[in-house]
């Protein structure tokens, strides 16, 4: 049973220990189905990316002295699952691009969630140290969640995957 | 197969089809195991918005001529199951109410990425009537995020429930 704050936040520690290592055996896969250059630059820095926000959550465990295993991410279990189904459903090119980034904006949010919930259950608590460490990872998923947004819908001087994708 | 842009847009459309139906069959339970009253009227506010978000979906699937039926959501199974799990893990009362935001954060969040996403199709496919309709839902998805976020960190003059779940 968990019964006060502090239980929660470890909860909730071991869900993310659980989404990142989850996500750090799915982004290879995500990254050799991609074709476009910037798309897979994009995902090859983010598997960077989460290896260290990985390590970040066994930091924070560590000095709250709990494990970090022991949960399952079922959400994250189930984003990656429909990635994986996008994948079978799709060729290799603009479709399976576009398909990708869809994924992964979900991914994103999953973890900006799931980020922001931390931190303030840090804040709470009074562990400041640990809510400047995640307010990092936050940070960095809400500008990964940007950069691929970008890649999809283009701008003022460049096509986005999502019209190279109409045809 | 998808092929191009437009059966893109039409599966993320079903997605968003099967994430708000299954989320209306688990917003009752969120609102009964809500101790607080401001959580579950925000919760019973969201599960009639929830409603008109379905009904945009089926407007724009009815525009399409298309079923809206026939996909499964993963994630949002995945992220029912989490909630249904914390439930499980906690008596009524602040605790419970901490973890239910902690839920729905990332329900809020999984449906922004999923409206942004939509949205973005329907703007590069031309669907500009199908884009402000799913610009709205979005809306509501980050004012609902937003607000049951406050309800947790409380502000100046209010504590929040996170603070109150700490003893």
């Amino acid at each position: 049973m968990i019964n006060d704050l502090e239980q929660l936040y470890q909860d909730q520690l071991r869900d993310l220990h659980s989404a990142e290592t989850q996500l750090i055996t799915a982004l290879p896969e995500m990254i050799r189905h991609s074709s476009n250059d910037e798309l897979r630059d994009a995902f090859t820095h983010h598997l960077e990316e989460t290896k260290g926000q990985l390590a970040r959550i066994t930091r924070i465990c560590d000095g709250q002295g709990i494990e970090p295993t022991g949960e399952e991410c079922d959400a994250m279990k189930g984003l990656i699952k429909e990635a994986t189904k996008h994948i079978g459903e799709t060729e290799p090119g603009n479709v399976r691009d576009a398909v990708l980034i869809a994924c992964a904006n979900r991914v994103e949010h999953y973890e900006i969630a799931a980020y922001g919930v931390a931190k303030a259950f840090a804040e709470a608590l009074g562990y400041d140290e640990d809510a400047a460490l995640l307010s990092d990872s936050l940070d960095e998923e809400s500008a990964a969640d940007t950069k691929i947004t970008k890649i999809a819908t283009g701008g003022i001087f460049r096509t986005g995957i999502n019209e190279e994708a109409i045809h």
